[in-house]
């Protein structure tokens, strides 16, 4: 098995992206299945661009997305993405688009199709701070979120894709008012647990991770 | 041009739903559109059949649905609703599904089909605090964001629909610790405009109201 | 009885201060005690200077001051005010005191000396959102907190003293993210049922409003 | 030099308070001076009187406590403590006073007498998240923060005290919804530093850390 991992570099005027630092940390081979790691821009369509391009180099079963969610104090395992951009800063082109669809001729929205409860599960297990999230926000994180699948059922079918946001680290978090934080080995424990339960889980665990609003 | 607004009954240990009380408020007439008032019950699917029969027999242009989101600090208009129950309590007919689809037949989510920017810039312009909401849940209020935007694409074409979440009341959040609450005159002047905005604007205005995740 | 309560005026480029205009719309006659109405400088020193000729002038038996505590959801009933200054923003003469002790020769910090819970309890039962803090902050709030209290144990024994923070309007948070709010009428009637718990109340009830951290 | 650092053992239903943990594992030898380590119970007094003999036995020049502030984001340093418990949990000895005085004789609060900015810098500089905080709370650490300096003022005059807050660990975290934690290594390198500081200023640095409210 293969999996393709993907990082963001840093963004909104930050130094460093915990993203792609923890892709690039973690091992060559989880569960058995080898683990081959992207870095993709912080940028619409291009980083989708980067990705479908290893998808067809790389031929993965399953691609996971990594983004730093700043003010985030677990690591969240997205349920969803949504066809939409609506950017409240500017990507890394400089392209801040509001309230136009990822994709004109996609549906409103995907589910990802990882088994996100056993991820949460597996890492809250192994003593990490995790959750589902229901909302991956609207900019280049959902808009990856979403393009993967967009590209897997227009071309790559049968393959599966989710995203998982992270916190800032402490060093990230030293510098800004009462921002929650997680060390990078910390991450990167978190992510190996969860890729390995995405291995483990071809069907998802039924426990309830809702949320009432 | 007739306008069906919804609010739920109390649900989750709570003797008053500031929905059906401020739906209850609202005038029989704004911006020349005629207001059904519709009290609909907080269970999964019962509460689609309530709406369902009630669009048969007015045959409104919009529905609006109102429901109850504690914690929130301000008005939020979602943008979207995604087809899963996933219920950390039980409804109050004691459903508590854990992720199944809404509709199985139905798509992963569907955009409201309102002027949320438009209706939240006009709830501001009032000096009511509002923001557009990416995430409706994934308890009853999702399910009725969901289903009767589904109920229009398979039975009743050409209607538009959408959600309003609000905050506790000032009574609620007195017996808890540290909610924030707004008065029912504020919610009702809020929806008020927010409806006028919805009459007046058949196309959204183009603001940012996105989150970076 | 007599009793004196303070609002501040406008600062921090807002242009209405909530603490003043619930101030002047409080009845004149509370619980059968005189209320005597008094705006003060948000300056460190001179808003006591104003305190301080009010009080010779007018003998109050109490002394309630009233600031804007922006993001807080609820009523807060101040408990202690500390000897410092320690401003994160200029006040509205520019003065910006780094850890510098208001009173020199004062103590390090004095509680206020009215019902706190009593007064909480009693906005509370009014259906009103309310709790006890236990820091006034290191501005001009927590400048009068300390400095009142400071005057009475100089130059006006046997006098009582204390600080309420109220959030801030819906007009103000209309323009800000995320921020709770209260309406200027329900601030309005949880200052007068405080008041009334003043005047009742000449030793405090045990209730715990205590926090851990 | 010799530094006494103190740490709660665990309480509130948890199985481990990083308090202690911490502690445990700071150098013998930090800045050229020795630390003497000591668990103290959370109990309200006894938790005073363990250290109070540890203070005789070990003659230390400074006294630094340390406490869990579940909750919490960053390393917070407590700026002054207040001579009340007011407890909303009872202790690990079952007492759980309202709103009565550490020491009927002592003055209303004492502020801590180490270098709390030059503490917070200097993590800040470490790239580990710290603040100054205003509020010990009214629990068992406010209790130890004022009553240890109480305990230096009356019996062992020109000691120098103070207390620093940490956060959950993640494997306290992964087990709540929603709570920020910290790593057990990046807290102790954070009082490591926090130390070094305490050593270093004999006076405090002037660099804002207050609040508006």
């Amino acid at each position: 098995m293969k999996i393709l991992v993907t990082g963001f570099d840093p963004f909104g005027g930050e130094k460093i992206n915990p993203a792609i630092e923890s892709v690039k940390r973690l091992p060559e081979v989880i569960g058995g299945a080898q683990i081959v790691k992207l870095e993709i821009p912080t940028v619409v369509h291009q980083s989708l661009a980067v990705i479908r391009e290893a998808i067809r180099k790389e031929d993965p079963d399953m691609i996971l997305s990594i983004g730093q969610a700043g003010g985030r104090p677990d690591i969240t395992v997205e349920r969803v993405g949504i066809n939409i951009d609506d950017c409240r800063i500017a990507d890394n082109a400089g392209n801040q688009p509001v309230d136009e669809p990822i994709y004109p001729e996609g549906p409103d929205a995907y589910f990802v199709t990882l088994p996100i409860k056993a991820m949460v599960k597996a890492m809250q297990e192994a003593g990490i701070p995790a959750s589902v999230s229901n909302s991956a926000g609207t900019f280049v994180c959902n808009h990856v979120t979403y393009g993967v699948r967009y590209l897997i059922e227009t071309e790559f079918p049968g393959k599966r894709s989710g995203f998982i946001h992270i916190p800032y680290l402490p060093s990230q978090a030293a510098t800004k008012k009462g921002m929650p934080s997680m060390e990078l080995d910390t991450i990167v424990k978190g992510l190996t647990v969860a890729i390995e339960a995405m291995i483990e889980h071809q069907e998802d665990v039924k426990i309830t991770g809702g949320t009432i609003c």
